[in-house]
């Protein structure tokens, strides 16, 4: 009988488990085969835990033993779960894994090794929770040339700007919510800052484009300094201000990923998904575009994911072919976020209409607060240094602007 | 190098064609090996067609090339489609199909020579056209036991209903527009009366029950008798009119599969899926749920989804024992439709809110239309005994039911 391993028994690794043995009868049937589980990789002591005998704390016996033919990484962060990972490839164990951070930082690497051992590194966890997305990508949609990819990819800031869009809850006191509820961490950073969803572009942007993307190449802005006014007039206007992770091909080739707050129309479907729903919509020359949509986090779907990765890489004994992405050295394919072009929501101190129109050309939307000052939505794309610009020419009209936002056009 | 063939060249096929064409090196590199095509086959003359060195009448040159290793089926109709498929399974090549009709009637028969022939029967493209859902059911999820699916699986019909809810124009004059931009056929009936829509519901209930459903198990009704009324009253109290397939498992662990047009609440992602996009939410233990959306047809998105298909199926040496169902010739496993329960919208004639909740028990909504007549919104579920029985009750006091629609509840 084959055997699968855990690394890392936290919330995640745990529900591994615990899925596995409710629908273990269920799982087997679909894997083709029988499977059990073989050892769980903690550093920490667990005196307490069900499977206290198959509890280890070295990687070795996992590497030693034959019948370990898949193993889970649900440890989190780069170390020591690359090198348990890379050891497991190289002694010919497939392994899945909801580690967003390793596979944006070392996917080539170790997408090469899996190769190299005729095995796979399979990660549809480490995007979207629940959501199948790497394998529709890579395999649905393989017959596609990718035009772009738009998603909400952090349910933490989607929970805290629902509260903002529905509940005119300034941004403070949702996080604080957030963390109650424990949807945000008491350091928020990663969440808020955009750092998550930008491990989380990159993944997706290798994988369509098939070129390994760093985190360090995507410009990427939060939502800290989203304020609750922006958010009432942009709905008030037929927008809800959404943090979306995108990546787009240009016409000259190269692709343009960003994380950043944007207005989103209210007929696309991503500015419907409300709370803690992760989202994420694909362009492509065969399919028009397709959204995938549900649960971006959480112990079991999370955990439904990976062992989704594993009942395929049990079934298989060769590397796919479709999953993978090379590293190119050079970031020449990858645009400068100085060309990147949009529509704008703009709010400004008190302005006339016309002087707007004559700063920014053609309005589709124009609209004047109840404090006087005035919002608008402008007809055309504009790329930063041009709304620099626009802001220079108001100024010397005397009219400041308090803040801008570019519209993601369904 | 491996060779494909396509079977019928009507829209799909072509479509199957030229994408691969466009996308031929992207294409290979998914596939991990070349690949060209090499016959079509049609029943039909095309002299002036591209490729006319490549067509074939007749499915022995197919059978008998060792190179043909993957064929596309997309004639439509169970014969000759079923024959021709059935033979290139047994001479050792894998099939890819659209065709709905097919899958819905022999998927058990076919699916069981794939596997004694260590081939792959795929079916992407009938379901959904372009939205992974196969797939993601089989292989993402695969570590869920499914509780229910339910989905908009008819562009068509949804078109329809959409014109009705959203520019309050009636069935004849909306499917005539329909017919017109060439979404409906000339004769709807397939789609109107959702015989298209069951067959969709009977894959993917086979799928994620593991046992064949036929289209005759399903309770089937379509939307010919939908009222514009009823879709303008339904909006108002925030539900939106929807031809809704949907099988769910019950507590005594029976599936019952049904395809109604049923009232959808507003804030549930499928209620906003409009004009002819398709969309289909599945919940299971572990994923709780998630939501699949894209264009369920037209010639490149259902290609995408074929090719999709061709380009796993050439990666593959080996039966894919997750993508399969029994036939267990019985229906014991298929619950009843008397067993349906829902919260019901109700229409009668002009009534007072008290007798209607002496009947009806406690209500989620209540209105008293321009009309005079009466709208509400049971709490409680009921069957359609229950329902025939209030009828009875309210016509002893002289009040009529006008129509009635199960909730479909997020």
């Amino acid at each position: 009988m084959e055997k699968y391993a855990v690394l890392g028994c936290g919330v995640v690794g745990s529900g591994v488990v615990e899925l596995f043995e409710k629908n273990k009868e269920l799982i087997m049937k679909r894997c083709g085969k029988e499977l059990e589980m073989g050892y769980i990789l903690d550093l920490r002591d667990f005196p307490d835990r069900p499977y206290a005998d198959l509890l280890v704390k070295k990687i070795d016996p996992i590497l030693a033993d034959p019948a370990v033919t898949v193993v889970a990484e649900c440890m989190g962060g780069v170390e020591p779960a690359f090198t348990f990972v890379k050891q497991c490839l190289e002694a010919g164990k497939s392994v899945a894994t909801s580690n967003k951070e390793l596979v944006a930082a070392k996917g080539d690497i170790l997408l090469k090794t899996a190769k190299e051992h005729n095995v796979n590194f399979f990660f549809e966890a480490s995007v979207g929770g629940a959501i199948p997305i790497i394998r529709p990508l890579h395999k649905c949609l393989a017959a596609n040339d990718f035009s772009a990819i738009a998603g909400i990819l952090n349910g933490t800031t989607n929970f805290i700007l629902n509260k903002m869009i529905k509940e005119n809850m300034d941004f403070a006191t949702a996080l604080a919510l957030a963390q109650e509820k424990g949807y945000a961490e008491k350091d928020p950073t990663a969440d808020v800052e955009g750092h998550d969803a930008c491990r989380k572009i990159c993944i997706l942007s290798s994988l369509a484009f098939g070129k390994h993307v760093y985190p360090e190449s995507v410009h990427t802005k939060g939502i800290r300094e989203v304020a609750l006014e922006d958010v009432e007039l942009c709905s008030s206007l037929g927008y809800n201000i959404k943090l979306i992770a995108r990546v787009q091909r240009l016409e000259n080739g190269k692709i343009l990923p960003t994380v950043m707050p944007m207005a989103v129309e209210e007929d696309n479907l991503l500015s419907q998904v409300n709370g803690v729903y992760n989202a994420v919509m694909v362009r492509g020359d065969g399919i028009s575009k397709a959204m995938f949509y549900g649960r971006g986090a959480g112990k079991f779907p999370t955990a439904s994911a990976v062992l989704g990765d594993m009942i395929e890489e049990v079934q298989l004994d060769h590397t796919i072919p479709s999953q993978t992405w090379e590293n190119v050295n050079s970031t020449d394919f990858i645009e400068d976020f100085s060309a990147f072009k949009a529509k704008r929501y703009i709010r400004t101190t008190a302005a006339d209409a016309a002087v707007l129109r004559e700063i920014f050309g053609e309005l589709s939307a124009e609209k004047t607060t109840d404090k006087g000052e005035a919002v608008i939505v402008t007809e055309a794309d504009l790329n930063a240094a041009q709304v620099a610009r626009a802001a220079e020419a108001l100024s010397q009209k005397g009219i400041k602007l308090l803040a801008e936002y570019p519209v993601l056009v369904s």
